[in-house]
């Protein structure tokens, strides 16, 4: 099986990065992860302003799928996430919506061990493996891997976890997959700016999927489809996932558009992927009794 | 067992509205409700612009809770909630977030039976019933039912269920509780402006807690306390509600704020429960795993 190494990143999601593998659509492969701060802080003694952001969210790839197309749907199937033996949640003066209550500097190393996040020796929280980066070319320009987006990239979704499934647009020849910055758990939101921040792999499968016409990043679960927009405000960023799955609905119950509306209000949910990133993210979680497939 | 009738209603929560009748702490009672249009949309012809929209939200009560005094804490459970046999879903352009979209008034309605809600012959979705408005009086001033704030009122949070428990903060003697507004189900976010908008009544007790303080509205579910915070931005918002999250963990764990912050951000959940009101509504779930018990 092939082993993508976390020696091959990129910074920036762009057209213009060379891919450093090539994959067949249904082939499995592993994907090695840095954590988000590409391993600079290793000890409690490491603080975040002694680091080089620049090279934050560093990102495992590009992936080329063989065959991809623009115009295709990429689907990016997560079978399996393996965790480093520790996380680290950083915080210093100014990070994350109640920034300006930290006076100081301060990394604290988490160990992981038994399923749970050992966070002091009296709590303890559950693993929640989930991948915060996945993502393709964009069609043009230069997208740091901080910033989420159409193409995917720092979307920090909690349903993006092992047996979901991405759905991405392609934008370019190979798609040019990449993948960074996994966490132990976090809760909806990222609202202290990091969640358990860690190194390790994904085993991933990635599919080509024709007919069918995404603007952007769809995440699948056991019970849902959620339709992810990423955007610098909350209303408008809303607004556009809400519309994007309130037409998905119509399409595929062949419903028009009040009632579409109509079911998206009253069976579905708007939630909070994160609040930190350069652009927020969201997601309207539409239940697979009212569709079960994407169309 | 007391009960409330629908006849007896507020439009605004305020001190000056004398309670209409008065229940021990932990006496069961119930409150019979109207829909939120207080039952002016009887078919599909009664269209929303028809209607008076000054009586909507029309809240069951004032109810006293004997011996309630300012600075308690009032802790309402909520037993049982029983629906009327259909629900309503008018749209009509401009309504919601994509209401530009909506070119005509139109009324849906919506029968209610053996478990589900049939919006249409193909189309079933399952009851989750729950109330929109719940609250008590504010210190001063006259509040539209419509809008929520930290005396409670139009929170539109499905997780106000049966089996849960509302904490609210009591500003005069007697708290003067008022209940209205049920769904049949509804999705977080209330995207379309309205859930399945239903008539029907709640079984409740309501108790009193001394030694807590808070300052806004707490929900409690089996798995969770959810911390309420309602405003005009999403940002500010979601700021308030974070940090009475943080502050809570805080206090419960005695936890230095950097930590409290950092569980915040790693095991709960920032979660949307309206963007239709006049205030929006968001809350921050903290797992009982990590905090069992309200302090």
């Amino acid at each position: 099986m092939q082993i993508i190494s976390r020696d091959k990143v990129i910074y920036r999601f762009s057209p213009a990065n060379p891919p450093v593998a090539t994959v067949s659509p249904g082939e499995e492969f592993w994907v090695e992860t840095r954590d988000c701060y590409s391993g600079q802080i290793k000890s409690a003694k490491d603080l975040r302003p002694h680091i080089d952001t620049s090279i934050m969210n560093a990102a495992t790839g590009p992936i080329a799928i063989a065959g991809a197309r623009p115009g295709d749907v990429l689907c990016v199937e997560i079978r399996e996430i393996e965790l480093a033996g520790y996380g680290i949640m950083p915080t210093n003066p100014g990070l994350g919506p109640l920034g300006e209550r930290i006076t100081a500097a301060d990394t604290k190393i988490i160990p992981i061990e038994g399923g749970f996040a050992h966070f002091s020796p009296a709590i303890r929280l559950p693993l929640a493996p989930m991948v915060g980066v996945l993502g393709v070319a964009p069609p043009d320009g230069k997208i740091p891997c901080v910033t989420p987006g159409d193409h995917g990239a720092n979307m920090d979704t909690t349903d993006i976890k092992a047996g979901s499934r991405v759905y991405l647009p392609v934008f370019v020849p190979g798609a040019n997959l990449a993948v960074a910055d996994l966490h132990a758990c976090m809760g909806d939101g990222e609202l202290s700016g990091t969640g358990i921040e860690i190194a390790g792999r994904v085993r991933l499968a990635a599919m080509l999927v024709s007919g069918l016409a995404l603007a952007g990043p769809v995440v699948e679960t056991e019970a849902a489809f959620l339709v992810v927009a990423s955007g610098p405000e909350f209303r408008e960023t809303a607004r556009t996932a809400i519309a994007r799955a309130a037409d998905l609905i119509g399409k595929a119950l062949a419903a028009p558009f009040p009632d579409a509306y109509r079911l998206v209000s009253a069976a579905c949910d708007l939630k909070i992927s994160q609040i930190v990133n350069p652009l927020l993210t969201v997601r309207v979680a539409i239940p697979k009794y009212l569709m079960p497939r994407l169309v």
